[in-house]
């Protein structure tokens, strides 16, 4: 049932082919200081960093950077980003990226004037920032995370080997704006896109998932997902197709900005264990939910069964005709999985570099969750894990 | 196309059981002057008045009253509540009611420190506020409108007989928070528990009836109309029906707060028709659109045929082997007109108190809008409240 909740979602979100004009509307709200915070660099090939720059120069803006924050952000980079933003006496973050960018630099806006070790604080003890935090926009040039719309942030410390996402409770940590221009995400190689929708595609099912009434929640999932299979198959034979790629950014936002969580336990046990490949390998987020995807679903179905045949037929049009449940909510399956090798995703771990040496790492690695439809315990985390390989 | 737009909704909801305790964390954020807005008295009867004015009480607040806020607000009734709020010095409008009561809130807290007529400049220029406004919050007692979470104010002037609604464009208009407590709609008659349905019904409904792409706001339009068919069902058999009241007023909230036009010209030719009846005959808002429905759709059918044929699978589940599209669409509005009557809502324009002679006036009255599949002229709109008598 829907239950009891809050819901506020307070970024304003500018869409569209010249949404990054809006940085003239918005930058002027805020200080002086900004830093900007970027990736790789791609964006100083494809002039989005000159043209963001342009518009920070001709508002006045001091402008310091941080480049180079990795696909999985570590707590390293964690630690030198707050010393820049120290430093230059940041009043303002701005993020020019994908997911991790955006991430980063929520992590860094609550860690700028924390007094102890944000590791500690927010990512072994999931506390609220107790001090002052600063406020962050971004320009989102790859989607997937839902990064630009909510309050998350994961960082990966290296050490341990643990990649950890803290949501935070606070409206005010989620990004004051976000610019979201779809031709940006046209020039992302096919693996980053496919990897992208994938993750969409995650997000929703791991909220969805969770729980056997009929709630609100759940059609608005299935709306979200049917929107996506529907752009993603455009998208994968034509990448460069405008409509498919904005329709794709537009749900990517709306699966993971806490709508579709309201009334949901929610699972979250597919990102744990595919957050667990990430620490260990370093691979695409997206890919590492795809290889451990289907192997997680198998196992759990018989626990989750109404709800793996209303997924079959409400999402993958499945005629439930002559057939058992089991054999419904099998072709259910079989259908995403159909999909996701269309797509090119990839389908074992072996693929992004695990070993078998590893199982037993990974299985240490993992977080387990208690909101889906069965609380794992190691052996079968171990067990998933060996059927991804 | 998706195409270029802004989003942003600020209001924080509070949803649930115990929601209203959520007065305790917002009000200390506002001035000590609160008027406090409501209707025809029914929140003293059912005790929500009484809880309001302790915690308001507890919080150390000056309240001022504007009651008797009629189901179609009048513009002399908005006169008489800027005078008391202006008197009042007020700091904050607090709105316990259902739309009407919302929507007047908002018509007051543009209209108080507004120079002009509010009536020439908001609902015949449609401008926007020039001046400060103030602060509102809701506490939601029936569902239907969506006002908890938009910047629309419908005023109706009983001189001119004319029923304007006017969204306004800036976000700052929007209720700063709502809260929603199921509960509290338990109480409401059976008749404008079903009218309230078909308000968030046909709020998707003249969204979604717009454009012929298969944009990520169809989609979810789609999966809102699933929901709300499904608990429209439990709550008609089963008023008391907890889980089924919390999904409608849920779904109520997403229907109108400006998501799922996100792409769209949007429709809006129904509540047109319906506004120009409210005027005349001051019906329940619901029922008014509800008598008005089909003759339309039914019009504009072979002008949207595509997405007739879409509505009537994804919504209805009719199955289209061995049909025309036109049987498929016929089919799906078939279906919807068996749901209409199965709630028990008004089919005709004469069960609202309109008549023959009044339908000249109606056709005056009714403002063309220019989204929808046909742009209806006189004679059409003539034709179908005729067909609707």
């Amino acid at each position: 049932m829907l239950g009891n909740f809050s819901y506020c979602n307070p970024t304003k979100l500018y869409f569209g082919e010249d949404s990054l004009q809006a940085l003239n509307t918005e930058l002027p709200k805020y200080g002086k200081n900004v830093v900007l915070i970027y990736g790789g660099g791609s964006i100083k090939k494809n002039g989005i960093y000159q043209d963001v720059m342009q518009i920070l120069q001709e508002n006045g803006k001091n402008v310091a950077e941080i480049a180079g924050v990795m696909p999985n952000p570590t707590l390293n980079k964690l630690y030198e980003g707050v010393e820049i933003a120290r430093k230059h006496q940041a009043d303002f973050l701005l993020a020019v990226g994908g997911g991790s960018v955006c991430d980063y630099a929520k992590a860094v806006s609550v860690s700028v004037n924390c007094e102890e070790d944000p590791w500690e604080k927010y990512y072994l003890r999931f506390e609220e920032p107790s001090c002052e935090t600063l406020p962050v926009g971004c320009v989102l040039t790859m989607v997937g995370t839902g990064s630009e719309m909510n309050a998350g942030a994961v960082i990966t410390n290296t050490e341990t080997k643990m990649k950890i996402g803290h949501v935070f409770a606070d409206e005010k940590i989620m990004p004051k704006f976000a610019v979201l221009n779809p031709r940006y995400t046209l020039t992302l190689p096919h693996y980053q896109m496919v990897a992208g929708i994938y993750d969409i595609f995650n997000h929703i099912c791991e909220q969805y998932f969770s729980g056997e009434d009929d709630n609100t929640s759940d059609y608005i999932s299935e709306g979200l997902m049917r929107s996506l299979l529907h752009a993603s198959r455009i998208a994968n034979q034509d990448p460069q197709n405008y409509e498919a790629r904005s329709n794709i950014m537009w749900t990517a936002t709306w699966a993971l900005n806490t709508l579709v969580a309201k009334g949901k336990s929610t699972d979250w046990m597919v990102h744990m264990l595919g957050q667990a490949v990430g620490a260990y390998t370093n691979a695409t987020h997206g890919m590492t939910l795809a290889a451990v995807s289907l192997p997680y679903y198998r196992h759990i179905l018989p626990y989750g069964l109404k709800k793996f045949v209303r997924f079959a037929e409400a999402v993958w049009d499945v005629n439930p005709v002559g057939k058992t449940d089991e054999q419904v909510a099998q072709e259910g399956l079989d259908a995403m999985e159909a999909w996701m090798r269309e797509l090119g995703l990839a389908m074992k771990l072996s693929e992004l570099g695990a070993t078998e040496e590893m199982l037993e790492g990974l299985a240490d690695s993992t977080l387990i969750m208690k909101g889906g439809y069965k609380v794992l315990d190691r052996p079968e985390i171990l067990e998933i894990f060996r059927e991804s390989l």
